[in-house]
């Protein structure tokens, strides 16, 4: 398979805090997302960009320095601007999760970008106009200025989701888990314990292991677990 | 309705940089949240929170300083760790999204937590049995280390999308579209002025009109647009 993140630029315009550039680089690495894009940095390369990169310094080393959105731009099919102000333009308005589907399907072919503008005002007019779709992210209508390495982070993380072999997370180890015959065997212990306590008549059980096996079937038992709760049984059998 | 964002709790457990507890809170805000937890931060209150913070300095000064995760899980009824690291524990592990999913189910009636552990090593096993599910944010594995409030972002932005009634994002004014009629009389005005211009041959028209159609469809004018259009073809057939 061809990785569609490879094709994914992630272009960064006339960025201010050389920190929020390596706070993006950052955010691309750990979403497995590569192509990072500066037009026109105000300070770049930078001690604070690469303090904030961590182990993302690689991204900003592979960076391209342009000095207009068109260089950035050229050769892609597709170019998604993420704002965040509403704006009365005819572009059509995804949300965030809609223009990673976007972009991911076009990046299986072709090359494709997602615009992020300067810190304070975002992208200009006139930068938008490059643009074929304005993606948004959901927010708080009263304080909706996301860190622009945090919005960098959120539009990776869906672009790395909208990719099905990559949106998994790593399963754990299962442990080995008790059989059916050893859980019976487990609440037939319990019985005969809680009998020969006094504390279950099995003349009158009422619904008293019914509820156990509501509760220890929600648990489901290990055959480790299913093990040791057994020898917690037998001791307290013995020690009658 | 009730806000279930409003029963979300933020826990930072001894977090080290205090520009991290800043940029969780900035993240919080944009995305409603308002409940943040710190136990035993290293520094806090911190002027490093508060830059960071931005226009959140109000979460930060209603945030609770607690001596324990058990103070600060006091009175929840589902608590959930967002780890990085692989554990061979039984939580059960789900993805960030499912993880919002849940939370906000339990948060539409009682007071929930989502946990987050120190910037270099997470959570403790001790932090992590007090817990009852393990979110994972799907991650580059040859590169997992998401920044303290980026992991904080991409949460709070998957918990407001899992609140079916914010997830939605603003819709621009839609300007006045162009009525079926109006783009027909522009068609046919085309039409004549490319025919008067000897570029379309009435007698063989080939497949021009309905590839004009195809464009112009996937314009869909609007009204403003449409008499535009046709100002412009009014004033060509004049200028002959």
């Amino acid at each position: 398979m061809i990785d569609p993140l490879a094709n994914v630029r992630i272009v960064l315009s006339h960025t201010t805090h050389p920190g929020n550039i390596g706070a993006a680089a950052r955010a691309m690495k750990t979403m497995g997302l590569g192509g990072l894009y500066l037009v026109n940095p105000k300070c770049f390369p930078d001690a604070a960009a690469d303090a904030r990169a961590s182990g993302a310094v690689d991204v900003l080393q592979r960076a391209k320095v342009c000095v207009s959105l068109d260089e950035a731009l050229h050769g892609t099919t597709l170019v998604v601007a993420c704002s965040a102000r509403r704006r009365d333009l005819s572009l059509p308005v995804v949300n965030a999760r809609e223009a990673a589907r976007l972009l991911v399907e076009r990046a299986g072919q072709q090359p494709v970008a997602l615009v992020f503008g300067t810190e304070m005002s975002g992208l200009s007019n006139e930068e938008i106009y490059k643009c074929h779709v304005l993606a948004q992210i959901p927010c708080n209508p009263a304080y909706s200025s996301l860190n622009l390495g945090a919005a960098v982070q959120v539009l990776a993380y869906e672009l790395r989701c909208a990719v099905p072999e990559l949106a998994g997370v790593p399963l754990p180890t299962l442990a080995e888990a008790a059989s059916h015959e050893e859980t019976e065997l487990f609440y037939q212990h319990l019985e005969r314990v809680m009998i020969s306590s006094g504390f279950l008549d099995p003349n009158k059980p009422k619904r008293l292991m019914p509820r156990m096996r509501r509760m220890f079937g929600r648990m489901r038992l290990e055959k480790e677990e299913a093990n040791i709760l057994r020898g917690i049984l037998s001791a307290l059998e013995k020690q009658k």
